[in-house]
């Protein structure tokens, strides 16, 4: 299935906006020739565009006027249709984009992703996914990371299923193994939650190999990893927080050392670069919000061109890969656990 | 206030028993002068004593013949009346020691100090704390870290208060700050715990700061930061994975990289145990459970001789300090957030 559709992007969103954004959506389109829709204000954008090398990319400016402001509730974001959330979620719906990707507020983009797409039938919540690096080759995906505080375990086993479809389809891996995040002490009575899900997951098709803990998610023992949005926003928190401690903590005892520690330091920079490279979250791109009924992809807030043109990638996938529609389908196959969409969300 | 009497040490818990956990009980004698009294099967301590030089270091072997093995369960432990964790702990109980230092199950010897020395009147439930190393100076103690997998408000704010106390008393800070973790989404409606506890905690004569996110437990923004035992459990075992899986990727990045990466990494390698050290859980010697009627100090399961030795002065700074009169006396003034303590736990 080949989707040749503009992929539409936000460039009014990020704390590099519109320069990095504008640079990395032609970069992107000319490395694929594929058109690029670039949302947001003409007379932020324009400028950029004449100090940039376009040649050989096929972008348009598509106008969106309102400007999201730092303060902005979700309720205040709602209200301003003119946005370059609400006009980039727009072509996506009106069939006009293939796909949209924005560095802006990811609460913000999903709760008018919900209005403006709309979910896919049989979706109770959409969820945010988080690929994390491994010691060795891949990620792990861990998911909800934050848009579902209060879950049940029908929604795990919906996260477990979008989890395994964005884990084929983006990232090539046959056959998905699945974990449920949980904790080891077995003197301790079970959350309630892990112990449901897991009885309810064994009951799928899905690649289902038990429960994890919160150290494996950096080795390679499933590819797919779910949990409630708060815990998993936790783990993904500490996660950030602990890599940036650790630079720099190294960065710190480099500089105190001794004159063969600065010249290690010296020496070692290139591996430093390449491991924070595969640790940062921005390098794979963005992430998907799994249920839409559409494929919207957010960025890091503080992407780069070089990230941007990731998620452009990603987008582009989703697309072409069919991501909506496998799981559309795959929900559809689970029966009882596909439920009515939830009103509200969000 | 002075506590001279001795210390009981566990010779049969962790990984590199009896051999590195008597060593580490010898060198804290010799370093103290404090009599150790080395918990145990006579028959395997003998030997390592007979191997190890002990001039100068009080010591004293106090049988315990029952063995624990790594499938007991629980119920199984607490059954072996004559193990080393329950002659420990009887110890304690009766004041022959001002402490008991185990690197066995953590779980079991929670379990067993509720039921051999009983939880200090006001604790709803004892909590297992984890501090966490920082970028600069001193650590973020994170509790509940696993003893309690569902908790009610008025949970949180008693591990509030244990937690400062610790704080004060075993690192010496100055009315440490307290925070509450949880996550930034404002979009979604926040968990509920969350917010009642919010509500709880400024009620109380802490020093509550607020809520923090997963990241901040590795900067300097709290000293004491409370949660459900399920999510300080995830929380403390990404960073340990994470901090595994890093130190991974830098030795792989080194093998992978120039003869000039080969020589950084060697000339990087006193930095980066500096470093080792810091994070390593079991640098910091040992944790003590808090709200159990006497001084418990679990260490880590691989422990060696040095992170026994760490745990030996924990159990001593919290006897002498009198951490467990002093929680007491807070919970107390808690007033109808000191409640009854609950049945079974565990």
């Amino acid at each position: 299935m080949s989707d040749s559709r503009p992929i539409a992007l936000d460039a009014m969103g990020g704390d590099f906006a519109p320069a990095e954004i504008v640079q990395g959506g032609v970069d992107f389109a000319r490395e694929t020739g594929r058109r690029v829709l670039l949302v947001g204000r003409p007379e932020r954008i324009e400028p950029v565009l004449a100090a940039t090398e376009t040649a050989g990319a096929d972008v348009e400016v598509v106008p969106a006027r309102d400007v999201i402001g730092f303060d902005d509730t979700i309720q205040a974001i709602r209200r301003k249709r003119n946005s370059s959330l609400h006009v980039g979620t727009r072509l996506v719906r009106d069939g006009e984009a293939a796909g949209f990707v924005s560095a802006g507020h990811t609460g913000a983009l999903m709760a008018l992703g919900k209005v403006v797409l709309g979910v896919i039938p049989g979706v109770q919540r959409p969820a945010l996914p988080a690929p994390l690096p491994r010691r060795g080759e891949g990620y792990t995906i861990l998911l909800d990371v934050g848009a579902n505080v209060d879950c049940r375990p029908e929604h795990l086993v919906q996260f477990a299923v979008m989890g395994t479809d964005y884990a084929a389809r983006i990232f090539g891996v046959e056959r998905p193994r699945v974990a449920l995040l949980s904790i080891g002490e077995e003197e301790t009575k079970r959350n309630d939650l892990v112990q449901e899900t897991a009885e309810l997951l064994r009951g799928t098709s899905l690649n289902f190999v038990g429960n994890c803990e919160g150290n494996s998610l950096f080795s390679d023992v499933a590819d797919v990893v779910v949990c409630d949005g708060f815990v998993g926003n936790v783990a993904l928190k500490v996660a950030e927080g602990l890599a940036e401690a650790i630079y720099g903590m190294l960065k710190d005892e480099v500089a105190a050392g001794s004159l063969l520690n600065l010249l290690g330091g010296l020496a070692m920079r290139p591996a430093f670069k390449n491991l924070k490279r595969k640790i940062d979250y921005a390098e794979t791109g963005g992430v998907p919000l799994l249920g839409l009924r559409g494929v919207v992809v957010v960025a890091h807030g503080r992407s780069t061109a070089r990230a941007v043109r990731g998620a452009m990638h990603v987008a582009a996938h989703a697309a072409e890969r069919d991501l909506v529609g496998r799981i559309g389908r795959e929900i559809g196959g689970l029966g009882p656990l596909a439920g009515p969409t939830e009103a509200g969300g969000g």
